[in-house]
């Protein structure tokens, strides 16, 4: 539940990295493809068009035409993995912009601000996301720091709220754990961020580096320390196997680039695994991507029509491609939702893993 | 009136080159931009994927979901144009695939069997396509060459149209006028060619190198020549101006590429002109494309949003702006009959003529 309509959990946030899906998906073809919640980057938006461009027109939902729930991160992970010159201090990070180098500082207090202009549903603590593997030192270190930030993130984002001229009054905040592989700085920054009650509990860090088995470990150790009665959410995970997986291990937000990135290179999800349309194979091949599937794609066009697009190099091939991906990972959290509804879920596990990691 | 559906006219038809608009638009959107006839390049097919391919998966237009009218051109302007190393002889023209160099002939013949094999509703007979200015002699030769060669399209066009297995066994095909900017040529060719009693005739090898002008008076001297009971077509024309000159001139059928072209660059027609949307004054303009037009991007989105994805350089800013600029071409033409319709086509010319043809 949240001010901007309810999410059925577990769901899928589909990534419109600078206020749009890439591959020609507007936030209106969004809502025929089953997304719950759009995810914009904050780095992206404030370097271009400006957070205050788009709080001038009226925040990034009306900006984009996204009417649902909308969730921004904190920029943190951008600045850290695409900004040139980091230098990072207890304030926060100076770094140089990746579009023309300008000099730029985002600390907790900036992070919250910008969000807080973008207008989103939900805003992310600004934290470090420290690629893995890391030293034990310095993890603890940034980990602490990260905690310290998130006092910040929270204070400023208590204040902003209760500015007069504010875009969203409810905006909500989400903290996110940290501490790398380590499983008891993992433990100990999950029971002290969990203290500031907030509005959900965000596991950072993973998928940046080491194992699924790792990944999964980590979840196992930090999900008995979330609180029961808050959204918890794996950023940037992942394959259909890794979201099964950790909805097994109690998690129930994600967002991935993946489906809209491997669309663009022709990489299609099915229910029975992934098909690379590039392949010479669909030439002539006049049956739909995916037979079971209901997207718009599927049920309009052939793999031989996907084919010759992709490599024509027509944008429409991307699109349409993009389009079921985004389409079947939405289904997929429909029917893990449905599965745990009438208490299957495990079957649905057993059956659908393997299936789905399969090169078809 | 076609096998494929009635067409109004005037009438604008929409290039989708490889079988797809160019800027992620499909023929199921054109549906929704009032599209009434689809246009795909026969030499760009022929190459990829290949029109043998097109023919086993059911034509062009069950390939691409375009359930209306759709016409072909003869490959000859794109072979002139586009390929490499050309040779032309009595026969037809040798030359050399611009994807991969590997050497091709295609001749009335070939083009004919290459359009049957595509199915299209509406086949253009091969031609050679001169470049303005052309001398006097090689004009001559090259139009009786042309008609030497639309006698080799009809006979192999009613040979193919009676085959058994033939996709569309009323294909229709029309006619070129060429003779370059020559009034004798271009008379004694429309004469010539109208003895063949085609489904219709066009107008080539205009809007190649010579001015408006010249082009108005082409069509001038050309238009009394041609039978007043089939349509009447100019080829690859062209800016709203030169459409409602022509349109004027009593022309009946257009193609060109420029509104997808245009909008790819950010260049948007309005009733009042044209706009590039990636001048900065457009950053904080929430206002719609154009206020007046009914299209789905200007029913949902702003200026803002529009040169905030053509700067991001998304994808989905030329989506939208393509779709744009179909609707303004296809809408423009239903004003024009609407003019017509109620016998007030001088005054909409007059009105019009000038403030389209604006810089906003």
């Amino acid at each position: 539940m949240t001010p901007h309509g309810t999410v059925q959990t577990p769901a899928f946030m589909n990534v419109a990295t600078c206020g749009a899906i890439k591959g020609a998906v507007s936030a209106i073809d969004l809502k025929k493809l089953k997304c719950q919640v759009q995810l914009c980057n904050t780095y992206h938006l404030h370097l271009r068009p400006g957070d205050e461009v788009v709080r001038k027109l009226g925040g990034l939902r009306r900006f984009t035409r996204w009417d649902g729930p909308l969730l921004t991160d904190s920029g943190g992970f951008q600045v850290f993995s695409l900004a040139k010159l980091r230098n990072i201090s207890e304030e926060g990070v100076t770094f140089a912009s990746h579009i023309d180098g300008h000099k730029l500082f985002m600390g907790p207090e900036e992070s919250m601000q910008i969000q807080s202009n973008l207008g989103s549903t939900i805003a992310m603590a600004f934290d470090e996301c420290v690629k893995n593997p890391a030293g034990y030192d310095y993890a603890k270190a940034s980990c602490e720091r990260t905690i310290r930030w998130l006092g910040r993130s929270k204070a400023e984002m208590d204040r902003l709220n209760r500015l007069p001229d504010t875009l969203n009054p409810k905006q909500m905040l989400f903290g996110i754990n940290q501490g790398s592989t380590y499983e008891d700085l993992r433990v100990s920054c999950m029971r002290r961020i969990r203290e500031f009650d907030l509005d959900g509990y965000a596991i950072g860090g993973l998928a940046v580096g080491e194992s699924a088995e790792v990944m999964y470990h980590i979840i196992e150790t930090v999900e008995p320390e979330m609180p029961k009665d808050k959204p918890r959410y794996l950023m940037g995970v992942g394959t259909p196997d890794n979201i099964l997986e950790s909805v097994r291990r109690g998690i129930d937000l994600f967002d991935c680039v993946l489906p809209t990135r491997n669309a663009r290179h022709g990489n299609a999800f099915t229910r029975d695994g992934c098909r690379n349309l590039f392949n010479a194979k669909y030439i002539l091949d006049d049956q739909p991507l995916d037979p079971s599937c209901g997207c718009p794609v599927c049920r309009n066009y052939s793999r031989a029509y996907l084919h010759h697009l992709l490599k024509s190099g027509e944008m429409l091939g991307m699109r349409l491609c993009v389009m079921h991906n985004i389409y079947f990972y939405n289904t997929l959290f429909e029917r893990i939702r449905s599965s745990l509804d009438c208490g299957r879920f495990s079957e649905f596990y057993r059956d659908n893993l393997e299936r789905l990691g399969q090169r078809i």
